[in-house]
């Protein structure tokens, strides 16, 4: 857990607002919560600063329920992907007070605590993406990174046919600290951008593009055989992974 | 872009046909059009001869008719390929006058400004594909070039299998200046075609097949590996790509 | 066989440079010299504009020699690719006329008539490469069209992680009637090429990169997914191939 | 075992030219010759009509000597493929009566007993091939049939980018009761051929092409996808598995 | 066309069943018949000597119909393959006398003309397949062959892993002039039935299996790598292709 | 068959409540029971310990009833897999005691027998998951082991993302004689299990994750490749699979 | 560590035989034992029952007989798999106590301590290869089994496309507890030979094929899909794995 | 180019130590400094805060000669990766004063200017392989880091078999600000490490491993599809692309 977390945990509990087990808890590492379907990792969000993410596909809305319910329990955000319309809706209905991202098939249940505070400046993480296609594992990105406090600079449809797009939005390129670019087809974006920034760039290929994408594949190895340096590549559609791995870059260091 | 165009333009702006913003406009090869789910590159037009085409697959039916509206507003045509029927109907109520291609899944709505005149000859542009499955692909590459003003001249289901179809259609294939191929299984025509001809073959592989054509891949090798020369390949049932290729290939020169 | 090269070939046979015999066998489209291991096409140059061209890979050195033979007798230059070192300097003891272009690995027998005319002008046709590294793709395109008659443009290393490189070359871009990009790892130029121009682009991938390039599918890929219209794809590391399709779309018409 | 088998042996029997222990063996469908690193099949003659052939590949000189000894013993010819030419010329070091066949890579070990009398009539087998980068695997196909008695026709380099060339041998594929089609690149000769016949086409990719062959895939998976009915295939460069499936089918029946 | 046939049909037209115009089209290797949508290639039959067969998938209804007439029109039996249930009946509604296999997914308007004769006997064409759900595509293979007048003896569910229950069949096997082995998951049974008997195996491997069966790709390549020899293979779940093969082998000699 | 199986039988045959002719067919490893679409391979349970098992993918429903009556006819259990809920329901339907494992998609028609007495003891197979996503194909082992008398010790939801989640359950692991690892994604549990103990591991890929896990190739390429030794693999998603290999390193010996 | 093991161990400090520190370190599970270029692990023996084996592929010479010395001065054998001739005689030179199986490419360094009394009864595990092509792979199997103390019994060559091979073992193979199957190509003896057995089978594909074996990926694919129970499978030609396998299931248990 | 970049340099300028041409050309973000072979991006200094490094595979050794001809004369250092021994000392003879890192396959040509001062603090990037055969990428990663003023900490040889060995280093990884993980086979410790840690991960395949690792295929999946947060890819066997991510993430903020 970095210091100044530990810091805010400590002045939470000497003002009263955290009681004394809630604070052992939460600085337990190895903490596991676990229930029938699930030992949920609760002491992720000491180890690595961020709390367990649920992976929604293939998971039954009931286990998602229950999951969310420990979480809660410990104090933590519970936070869906790749959730189907129809489970959120069932979600939705345990939870009132959930937030369904559609476009991004994200389900937020904020935790009773708080709302985070942020943890990294605007404009320090940008998210672009090449076409409008690219939009919901963008805004899947998006989404994480907002939910955990990391306020985003979105820039859209931006493909190198017409590279001119991407020269305009050359300042604020090179202001960001951490850059995810989102791009299907053949996924160049990535290297355009990388040769043009000194900062990190986070390449997420999505499955969008005509047969031959065979699922973005070829986004894919596009990205990883970019040959601009400062690129490193998550799954394809993984917007989530993206944004987890900006918020490791740009959050208050160790 | 092309100085004859840029004559036309002018000619316009003499006679009172177009006003002096929108020639500005027109010349601009860097203008963009924004809004919140897009950058339409209103510039390509100017840049490459023709304009944005909206790859309709995994946008949203209102984002498609947001970007239409600025395609309009430029006075481009605004045309969307891989789009679902259920889509087009719901665009169709927003543009009455939009033509919707069914076995094409192409949709255009034409520019206020005049139809396309001829950018080429008839029968300078020749459309064969070889088995009736693969007319979709075929239509598509079709519609995109009619809709730019490029004649086309289509042969149809002449597989290699029964070979004298195909030497049937000999002086067709030798008189036109590029070649579509459209073909799936092992797409063996674009090398049969190509060897009879002097003309630039372009090579549409499509998924259609049994089991081992692994959704086109069989066609799209086989046409990369063509043992004829003078044929290069687009991406798997990509016929509007074919269109713009053989467009480029037979438009009126720089 | 183009009208124009029938009207020289007939001026030969009236000047008594030509005589009857070799101009009956130089229309005939469908002439073919046989020996033990190989059916000479001699036709093809009759049909598609060019003879045929030896692939080098794979045959004996004295295979080669024989056809090369042949085509000789038919008064048609002989061009081997893919060429080994070793086998290159068999052959060049055969034909001290030869002349071998190492990096491109190509191996030319002049015809014994005179030298080929331009075909086209000069700028109609670029090939620009993405690194160093893409040279002996990028010299074997080069080296084809040369051979036949075709004036060649070289652009080099203008790869996109320094995207002002490419840009700095766009007024010889965009007067050229047919552009071949050459390049791999994640092949990302052709996009980039074909989005600031309007003549067709016809793209090689190379099998250029680490791992993941697959040995050149990764370029091949993206170079078939691309955002830009007006791109094709020819097969990995195949200049030769590249070269012919840029000829028949610059050489004189039908 | 075939009658007709039965008969000869039966014959050479009471003619004092076969021995009563020998004719047994020859008979037993299950006979195996056991040896420290193989257990030869010895049975497989009278089961399936032809004796075990040795895989050179991956095995050693002495290893394959020991497997040629029980072969022999057996009074069975011993043929070996993918053979070195180093472990070639060890072999031929201890059999001094092999023959080797280079361009093929199969060394042959004639059986103790007379040569095998024709199994069918000349021209019911046709091997054709597209490009004489093909000859090694045609030829390998070509010894394996002479080798057991099968005489074969052989048609050479008449790739479909010169379509005529194929036609004119119309009249020998069609008088063919089986043919085998070896072609690399996109192997489309063997659609071409099985359109104009109607005798089964056993079809045999080659790994010859430009880098998007992928060792062979690409002929492989066109010729699967062929569109010509009558068309099976076997495995890359197999040109001894291909002769042996035209073998069953035009040796004497059961 | 086979002698045989031309010879049946001569007798046919002194018998005055058929008369001179349609022979003169029966005989005519060339034909097509053109609407439309496709170019039926109705000299296949005299070719080949089995007339086209209409690929269902990807075609619309109303093409297939249109098909069908011509062919009916040419006196040709109209087979229909990987048909969906809902076009079937529509074409069932245009044709009551269609024949709907609903397991092979085949549909068949016969000829107007007499049922196909016997073209080979009892028990020469032996089609075996592993398991119980594989038998879509051993049944397409099976009414094919039996629609074009091949009987077919059919063996069922005696995958490997239950060797007995093969080698049971050891006689009916041996006495076949052609076996299809249709197969999923490891696709094994095509070797060990080739290892038994001295006829051609043509193997079909299914989409059959647990996922790394990667849509019928194991059983395939399982095939084609066969260690027995006399193994050939047809496309993935492709029955029809299988039993075409077989025909070729087993009908009347040319 | 086992010696201890064959003497509970000989047991049971003389106490009366087996008969002899039951006793004979049980007693014969070879015996099949056949019918119209399948060859039930009853002499199974002899050979191998275990009875056929019926994969319920692609199999008709009314084929599966029969299958099942053939089962029961030879006293063996009904085990369906794969089998889809309106599938499930139907066969419910024709035998009302058997049991639906919803969450595994495995259906069970007990044998009229007693039920399976103990095969191994508590704890000497467990079953371990990585994620709670990857529950069904966990079930589908563990329903399958207890059905056939093996009790199975269930960890849930271990992911190596949380280290100290699998080192808790050190003990456990380590007091087990086969260990079935279930994980889709990167499949790295099945490493860091087989590190921690003595016994085999059998590692069970899922298909589970975002896109380039491909269907579950990602988990089965990293099990193959495990740095830990005494993992071996069974196909995706295949947890019946796995629980067969843990029943017979576990059953009592030969 | 298995109680018999430190049963053992104390008897033989009781004896003297090792000292207290020696003992303590081979108790000590998380014992590591580190160089410049590695972090042997040397607590492996203590918890999984065998000691690091050193993967030789890819290593230099200096670096192996570095970590040979870690691994003697910790009492445990040292074990080279993977290893060229040219290394191994680099490492003989410095170790002349180690052992070089050639075929096999393992080197063994003999621990100071006595040799590995059995670990199992003869005929515990068999390791049987498809063909003779296979041995060096099978080779790599039995050779670690013995060192570890585990005797071993080899069957040779009996591919299924001789079944009777196979089946005349058939006693052998039941009364194995685990068989090791070594097969290339289409990898089906894997398939049948579990049909036989009630033991649990390890599959072990190789890259010995024709092409399309695509370096062993046919077999590794057939194996996994096998149709018969209680396979599982390792790596491609990776013997070694098997051998760890087949000895954790043959030890003494926990 | 970063602030506290274009300080230093003009600090420099006013001491007298650089030009004021050279401080004009190193602030020019678009230099470009062409020879015949290649257009050295000399901006890429000012751009991304590092030089553009030659990578030497496919590159000729005078052509790598004349690009560090170039980049000495911008006052930037020269560095070439992927070398070959051969060219290596080709090159060590043009510039005696090169460092060529063996193991790294790295070449470094200083720049005549100092040496790079620290970029970050010692501990800040950590560099952690799994097995002693990933060294060379292992060292190939520390060699870039280090030519560039980032201290680096070396881990090594602590794959996921043995987790005791990556626990150990917890207090070392924890403290770090960016983790490379080097692996290859399942490439497991990524996802081990990243869920230890709150920084990010850095993943780089290797190709190390038997047959199914595809040259590093399965660890390149295997990394993608990682369990734990916070992991981006590199190429397979890119230890220079994770070098250079992770000198963007440590080096000084913009």
């Amino acid at each position: 857990m970095k210091k100044e977390h530990i810091r805010e945990l400590l002045a939470s509990v000497r003002a009263g607002d955290v009681d004394v087990e809630a604070a052992l808890a939460a600085l337990d590492e190895n903490s596991v919560s676990a229930i029938d379907v699930a030992a949920v990792d609760t002491g992720r969000l000491a180890r690595t600063g961020h709390p367990e993410v649920i992976f929604g596909q293939g998971k039954e809305a009931e286990d998602i329920v229950a999951i969310l319910e420990r979480l809660a329990a410990a104090n933590q955000p519970g936070v869906v992907t790749r959730l189907s319309e129809e489970k959120a809706s069932i979600i939705c209905g345990a939870y009132p007070e959930a937030v369904w991202h559609r476009r991004a098939r994200v389900l937020v249940v904020p935790s009773t605590a708080t709302p985070s505070p942020p943890q990294c400046s605007e404009g320090d993480i940008v998210i672009i993406c090449a076409g409008t296609s690219d939009l919901p594992v963008a805004e899947e990105a998006a989404v994480i990174a907002e939910t955990f406090g990391y306020p985003v600079k979105r820039i859209r449809d931006v493909g190198v046919a017409g590279i001119h797009r991407v020269i305009k939005h050359q300042t604020t390129l090179r202001s960001a600290r951490a850059i995810v670019v989102v791009a299907g087809m053949e996924g160049a974006l990535a290297s355009v951008v990388a040769g043009m920034v000194a900062c990190p760039v986070i390449a997420v290929p999505t499955s969008v593009g005509y047969g031959a994408s065979f699922g973005g594949l070829a986004a894919l190895l596009g990205m990883l055989n970019s040959c601009a340096t400062g690129v490193s590549v998550v799954n394809i559609d993984n917007g989530f992974g993206a944004a987890m791995v900006a918020m490791r870059m740009t959050g208050a260091q160790p």
